[in-house]
């Protein structure tokens, strides 16, 4: 679909010029340099010819085909530059020029009126406010940056510099390189969704390499980023956490659920390997691209001598991997070729067994790998340095060490990754291990992440499930007494459900909701009352009085007629002394819910991905510690077991101090209930189940908030 | 006091050897070849000459005077050559063998021989099982490496491995070096303590570079750190965390205090910087090294273009500092000389204007630094890459530059940080900046920690209080109460007090204690519920029951004679059912304690600090979620009520939902009083309040345990 845009097999510099230091120059120096295996025309009115190319005044007057049109010209004339393209049958246009919604109402406007000439004329478009893009197999080179090296990474950013950051780090620091560069820019016409499509089916691309600053399209992204995640693996950093002024929410649940919380959970879920340290974000794709991912999270350390062994471990134990006692025959094995001094447990030491042939590592590692429960060897500290330290003949030995590793991680499937603090002395044999797909880093950090992304990758291909979906399958579940409640709501004008109508609403989809009943007068609430046995809790009943307590509106643990009978005319007292004006409904009598654990549920439609779902233990937990998990909606049963697992505080549902356990299964359908009423009726904005009490046995919706969206939103 | 050790004007190096790969050969050659200012002698009974000079067949033979031997002969050898040094009057040894303490009992009790022998004689010994030491400034390389770049940080390791990385890291990612290193070894005779005091006191030493596994005398180097970093920073990094099987402690607290834990904050109140990540750790002692520390937690972001800015952000963020708006006036100057497309507010962006001359990055750092508010500037993306990417030219305008923010840094008091994609390409005005100071790195990650490392250590200095101390005054504030009841345990051969007894001590501080009463029959128990008013709790008194709640010991809640007498009926039953030979003093009639906020205060004695004291809110606060604080006793008020605030569980004692605040200040009091309990009884071994109940007016000691150390211990 991308094809003739990405592939593009001609390519027009719209603002193509002869001066050194323009864009339009430097563009067409770069194509012919790198030969580019396509047509280039270069369109200025005032030129005749450009680097020895014949020059059109405008690209309609191009005789042969053009697939592409790089445009270098200012914003404003975009509109026109367009429309001359749409006549030519240009299929797709790079826009580098800023000035579009980036800078505010005005420059939006722009970019709409952009993006509507585009669409009539059937031209995709990449940017605007871009550094462009490169195809590296084509020599394609429409950023004019030099010394790209080609690869089978994919880079797809949000920002210029980042992308100079990483093809930098590319260059100097590994042999990898890229098969596409795209700068998204402001995503006005192509999303990220399209290009991550595009790079899931190309054949030379093994991995994609991302860093996001926002995201028009965030559901659809998550699915085709679920698609592409089997196939190959995606790394991904998104900046912008620190953002003051998060979109307040008037909710409970609205003011917490941050948007970046929601999209790191959604891309996990999506197979995206989340990193959030930028050193850490091209070693991941380069380890990512190179190895197999890990079979389990149990790694091996080979180190001669302490220090760095010891950090890795630390390090390794944090990012959640194991570092297990290796197995006896694997102790034997390496006893029998190390010196006694060595330590062979894991991590493994030397003790400079290798000084004087430091091929010893190869033998090492064939002997480690081959534990089954090792997934994966950490080599740290000194190799690659054999040779520099002591004499040069051990080098050879090392680089023979290297060529054994490097097949190793072919025959055996497990990868290998080194640290070296020579690795800037950049001798042959880590040169080698590269060559073999293994990274080599100056940074234990760096080393361990590595091993951490391969084993996530690893986990995430075990548990992927087919069941997993990012589609909402909108109204089918929806239960005729919903429909009715929404539509009276409507009717009234109403967008906040009375408690009593949430309630009704989630019971229709299968919730046990308390045998409440609304009562109109106190002799009504006492009798209510009495058919409950038990004490039981007054609540207000008024569309005009959302925060019932504020208002007066609540009274609990109340037993016997008078008391019941009292409370209801205080109620009705304190509801009109807060306002006199409001639709008092009645009062609705509930049974006090028994004790248990306080969790909350909401639920909200979030900007860039739609409904989304959160989850956490009520009361201070929520509160102080926000303590909560989210998730992007529908969810599977296993997610949703997986929220309530995630929290800090979910050991409490298990039963503290020999408690027995509360309802666990009761929460997990309640959470999928919840995905189900959003999924069933797309009018409602967010619903909030706080507090939910879980029992030993069941649960009970205290109280349920659900917002309808604006009318015709 | 270690002058005559690590500013040697002699040495001898035993097991002088003419073999090049042996250690007695390389030695010798490296101090030949860097010209130590002293006297080398050779010791070998075997040769007569080494490398031209003479050998002794042992260091009493030699004419001159000996400061420093080195050791290069095996273990078992040791004993006797220091008894030959002692004879000659040596006055230090470096012994570089292991098979000593870490290798277990037999290596230990060699060790202890060792050092028995060098006490006697007066030797100062470092190791054993270390890699040496390096004086730079005389040129007494004693470790055999090379090229050791020369410079004002002193280098304390425990890793002879880590001591090359940050010596790799030093030559060729910086323009720093070394006064001296130091491997420490297994620390048998000097302490990490008496080499800080060392470098404290050396001129030519400006901060202090540490990689700790373990340390012995955690207390002694407390008090010199913190005498320490008033005159030049620490930084640290200290590995192990992860290390599986922690001392498992028999009280609840014990469980809870890790090590780690304990060491980290300790260190902290001492002033050190605490370095969690091993690529950071030279960085950070490059930056506290040669920049001065910050004012206060504002930085200033200056980028060209968006993604790097925004990601410091979010970095900085993170690590606790604040990017604050720039004053208009500062805005104003910027926009005088940046292009319109520009931001002046903060992160600043160039957007381009910094082209055609990049020395205009001097022109925003000044006007940025001028800016009260300012405390740091944080440069990142592209300086030192404009030559690079366009044209050669620019390089001369960011050396320019680079000179201009050298001399700013000096001028202004204000530290620069420069974050550049170019570093690794080694542009000479990014030599500059290095000249003056200024710390460039190719990681975003590590930019941003030096910027937090300058702020903590400005924060630090600036909320110095010279009351803080890490020596205990035993037994000055010791009550005879308190005397008394320990004596009294100790007569019947106890270790845990009776609760009655650990309550009435800590009352003898001052703590308000409920006016409890033990009763030995049902009728006096009746008779104190009464004189009390409102319900109580009954608790047996037993030395013999340990456990009360276990053995059913433990009645609550309890109104009106009949109540009472039942439970203590009951309460004896149970008792005498759970352990039929327990010696039963009674049953304990309290008060029950008005509702507040649990909490828990536990004091152990570590086997590194002696006397620590954890807190933490009570129940599932501190159960699952560990949140709790830990200090080495004794505390100040102001560390007192850190410890509280730390907690992230600290806003529940501020009143949530509207309550009133609960009594921190009470709460302060008690953790003051513990930590003179701690101080005055040198006996006590771990103490438990728990759990504590604060009121909005006052606390309650629900429960309190103490535990005697081991007699004779």
């Amino acid at each position: 679909m991308l094809t003739s845009v990405l592939d593009a097999a001609s390519v027009a510099v719209v603002g193509a010029s002869k001066v050194e230091t323009k864009r339009g120059y430097q563009t067409i120096r770069t194509l012919l340099n790198e030969k580019y295996d396509g047509d280039i025309y270069p369109v200025n009115p005032k030129e005749n010819s450009i680097l020895g190319l014949k020059c059109y005044p405008k690209i309609s007057a191009i005789e042969g085909a053009v697939d592409l049109a790089l445009i270098a010209t200012p914003a404003k004339t975009l509109p026109a530059v367009l429309e001359d393209c749409g006549k030519k049958g240009v299929k797709g246009a790079v826009i580098l020029a800023g000035g579009f919604g980036e800078t505010g109402a005005e420059g939006r406007q722009l970019e709409d009126r952009v993006v509507e000439t585009a669409r009539k004329f059937g031209i995709r478009l990449i940017g605007p406010n871009t550094s462009g893009m490169i195809n590296l197999k084509r020599h394609m080179n429409l950023v004019g940056m030099k010394d790209v090296p080609i690869g089978d990474i994919a880079l797809l950013t949000q920002s210029g510099n980042m992308a100079l950051t990483l093809i930098t780090e590319a260059r100097l620091k590994s042999r990898k390189g890229f098969s596409y560069y795209v700068g998204v820019g402001n995503e006005a016409d192509i999303r990220f969704h399209e290009y991550l499509e595009f790079f899931r089916q190309d054949p030379e691309t093994r991995a994609v390499l991302m860093y996001v600053e926002g995201m028009r399209q965030g559901r659809e992204f998550l699915h085709q980023a679920y698609k592409t995640t089997r196939e190959k693996p995606v790394v991904l950093l998104k900046s912008g956490r620190s953002a003051k002024g998060k979109k307040s929410a008037g909710s409970h649940t609205g003011a917490l659920a941050g948007i970046s919380e929601v999209a790191k959970g959604a891309f996990q879920r999506a197979g995206i390997i989340m990193i959030e340290n930028s050193d850490q974000l091209f070693p991941a794709a380069e380890a990512l691209s190179s190895l197999p991912p890990m079979k389990n999270n149990n790694v091996a350390i080979l180190a001669d001598g302490g220090g760095h062994a010891t950090i890795a471990a630390d390090v390794l134990t944090d990012l959640g991997l194991a570092i297990p006692e290796l197995d006896k025959k694997t102790q034997d094995g390496l006893k029998k070729i190390l010196p006694a001094a060595a330590s062979v447990v894991n991590p493994v030491d030397v003790a400079g067994g290798t000084d004087a042939d430091p091929s010893l590592f190869a033998d090492c590692a064939r002997v480690m790998l081959k534990d089954s429960q090792v997934g994966a060897l950490l080599i740290v500290g000194l190799f690659g340095g054999y040779g520099i330290r002591f004499a040069e003949s051990l080098s050879l030995m090392e680089e023979d060490a290297a060529h054994q590793m490097g097949k190793m991680v072919r025959q055996k499937g497990k990868p290998i990754v080194v640290h070296s603090l020579f690795s800037r002395e950049k001798p042959h044999s880590l040169d080698l291990c590269r060559y073999y797909g293994i990274p080599v880093t100056d940074s234990l950090d760096i080393a361990c992440k590595n091993i951490a992304v391969l084993a996530e990758y690893g986990e995430y291909l075990r548990s992927y499930r087919a069941q997993a979906s990012f589609f909402m399958n909108w109204g089918v579940k929806a239960t005729q007494a919903g429909r009715y409640i929404i539509a009276g709501a409507r009717a009234e004008g109403r967008r906040a459900l009375l408690e009593i109508e949430a309630k009704q609403l989630l019971s229709s989809h299968g919730a046990a909701v308390p045998g409440e009943r609304l009562a109109s007068s106190p002799i009504e609430a006492a009798e209510a009352a009495e058919a409950m046995g038990g004490p039981v809790v007054l609540k207000i009943v008024s569309p005009d009085i959302l925060h019932k307590s504020d208002a007066g509106g609540v009274k609990v643990n109340l037993a016997g007629q008078k008391q019941v009978q009292s409370a209801y005319r205080q109620i009705m007292k304190n509801a009109k002394a807060y306002n006199p004006a409001a639709d008092i409904r009645g009062v609705l009598v509930s049974p006090m819910a028994q004790r248990g654990v306080e969790v909350i549920i909401g639920t909200k439609t979030d900007d860039q991905f739609g409904p989304v779902i959160m989850y956490g233990l009520g009361g201070v937990m929520v509160e102080i510690l926000k303590d909560v998990s989210f998730r992007v909606l529908p969810i599977s049963r296993r997610s949703a077991r997986k929220m309530i697992e995630e929290t800090k505080s979910a050991p409490i549902l298990a039963g503290v101090r020999g408690e027995p356990p509360y309802d666990k299964k009761a929460l997990v359908e309640l959470l999928l209930l919840c995905s189900e009423v959003m999924e069933s009726y797309p009018e409602i904005e967010e619903m909030d189940l706080n507090p939910v009490i879980v029992h030993h046995e069941g649960l009970s919706i205290v109280d349920a908030r659900i917002i309808l969206k604006e009318e015709g939103s």
